[in-house]
């Protein structure tokens, strides 16, 4: 399963394990029956959007205008969401561009976002759907209190061109009866304000499996689960054999018996550590620890015996595989031991 | 000086940085007599290479064979160094189109490489000049012992199509002593096996302005200078305002009085730390840190107040100029307050 034929360094997607990762998760969230909208930053490739999309996913999530531009190009996927305060004339006029194609929505936490999307959208056929996204706990973006939620929903009601949606959140791992709390209480406020909260999008592939723990959620957002990386695994939501990416690398040098270099270096597996130590999961090879990374150069060590020689190939399991798509023009799709083709990293590279 | 008409997040290169950067190391170098040959995964692009080559470069350093390909396309470079071990028919073939072309030279530091490169240059018109690789302490790559390097030197001089060149280290920072020493050691060895020495090749930004001090080195292989970032001044062989390459990002959330959000994130300042507190230094704002990184989020804290608000722009330094070059298919050159264009990152996203 080395693939002689391509060269390396190459980052392989394995399609039946793409698939399969696809399926299992539409299959849990429809017994659960909450709808599920991946995130398209993980692959970054239509063709795998309509893998989604043919499963039963109700439309994908985008954090860049560029990346839903590259999504719909080709057809075939008709609602997304773009999960990001979209700033500034230029980017507004391009969301008016996608909103005549295609069922838009995006999310604000600030009312400068707002102001900017309804300048844009006021003369809209159809008012923009915004939804507020909440800091339930991740302190990232968001806003921070249920009722500064409702101030913003009354805005965005009483913006021309806007139409206030939901609430979407990002909520932090192990989280959930919190997030609800607080979504609850957020959407006591806004409907004593006298609107109606039609979405609650929540998400995360760390918590995949407990999704449906949180009633509230009308919609799943999910990003990794589609290739599963080292971090899901150790998250414990996954198994190497479900990781669909890998990076295909060979041996170079062997200077001791302590040590190997490869052919892939941070310009392919990026140096994202997510917690985990080392610098991705070698398959077959759990004695073995990537170290160190240079841009071109991965250094190999071992406490025991190397064991590798000038001309061996490995498979990385990289830590974070959503980066390390954004990496390389193209993947090598395969299956099992076959390799279908390059496929382009269509919206990989593209700035904003 | 931030540019309201480029959207962002963008990749800026100060093209008056980059000259002066590259100025100022050409005219130390040529005060110590010392040739340079500046390493182009810093900018992977050809038109930066050629203000190298035009301010005194005796040619340039590669990593990978598409970056050699991608840098002689256009003409105006004509002597390329790849420090890799090249492995691989197919890599190879491509090594002798691009020897039909430039004056190319290759490294190794095993002899399956050299069998490989034999192999695949045994009827070529002019044999392939090959140096060695010598691990002088930096412990990723390259022959251990003295002893070793003279045995591949022998190997090299014997394999048909090959031409033994010399030695090529990355050396450890602050071991100049001690790394001549190595390669003194090696030299003698290898002339007492009646093989000349003809080129030593030494490099690295962070101990730039030590360079004279190893004598026996007929080159100096650098490729941050041209840019510098924040790695280097921490290194203490610049400052900040000798920083070339910048992110410009525009602050998309402001939740709280100690924190921001702005939009540039791991999928443009990258995850490198290179030993550096925080994902970059903000110019004019030493109070504020960059403490987290998303895919297309950067998280801003501050012990104080932010100070900041949705859609004010701020210029980054990054940790680490050379991966940044990498992320984004295309970089807008500017001069002071002006800008100039839209750059291509001609060599990024290229595989092998």
């Amino acid at each position: 399963m080395n693939f002689p034929e391509i060269d390396t360094p190459s980052v392989l997607v394995d399609l039946d394990k793409t698939e399969a990762n696809i399926k299992k998760f539409q299959d849990y969230c429809d017994e659960h029956q909450l709808p599920v909208r991946p995130h398209i930053k993980t692959h970054k490739m239509p063709r795998i959007a309509k893998l989604q999309i043919a499963a039963g996913a109700i439309g994908i999530t985008c954090q860049k205008i560029s990346e839903a531009e590259a999504m719909i190009a080709e057809g075939g996927i008709d609602d997304v969401l773009i999960t990001y305060n979209i700033l500034g004339d230029k980017k507004v006029k391009r969301l008016r561009a996608l909103a005549d194609k295609v069922k838009l929505s995006v999310v604000a936490d600030n009312i400068e976002v707002i102001e900017g999307l309804s300048k844009g959208f006021a003369d809209a056929p159809v008012p923009l759907p915004v939804l507020i996204e909440c800091n339930t706990g991740a302190d990232r973006c968001g806003v921070d209190t249920p009722a500064q939620a409702a101030d913003l929903a009354v805005a965005i009601d009483a913006a021309p061109g806007l139409h206030f949606s939901g609430l979407m959140t990002y909520p932090a791992i192990g989280e959930n009866k919190k997030v609800e709390a607080w979504l609850s209480s957020a959407i006591s406020l806004i409907k004593e304000r006298g609107l109606n909260v039609e979405v609650v999008s929540s998400g995360g592939s760390p918590t995949m499996w407990q999704a449906h723990e949180m009633p509230l959620a009308t919609e799943f957002r999910i990003g990794t689960y589609v290739y599963n990386d080292g971090f899901l695994v150790k998250c414990g939501v996954c198994g190497w054999d479900d990781c669909a990416l890998t990076v295909l690398a060979t041996v170079v040098s062997v200077p001791s018996e302590k040590r190997a270099v490869i052919d892939a270096g941070s310009k392919v597996l990026t140096s994202d550590l997510l917690g985990l130590e080392g610098h991705g999961h070698i398959l077959g090879r759990p004695d073995l620890q990537i170290d160190q990374l240079s841009e071109e150069h991965g250094r190999i060590v071992t406490n025991g015996q190397i064991n590798l020689k000038v001309g061996d190939r490995v498979r990385i399991v990289p830590n974070h595989c959503c980066v390390v798509t954004n990496m390389l023009d193209h993947v090598v799709l395969v299956r099992a031991n076959e390799v279908e083709g390059k496929a382009d990293v269509v919206a990989r590279g593209l700035v904003w």
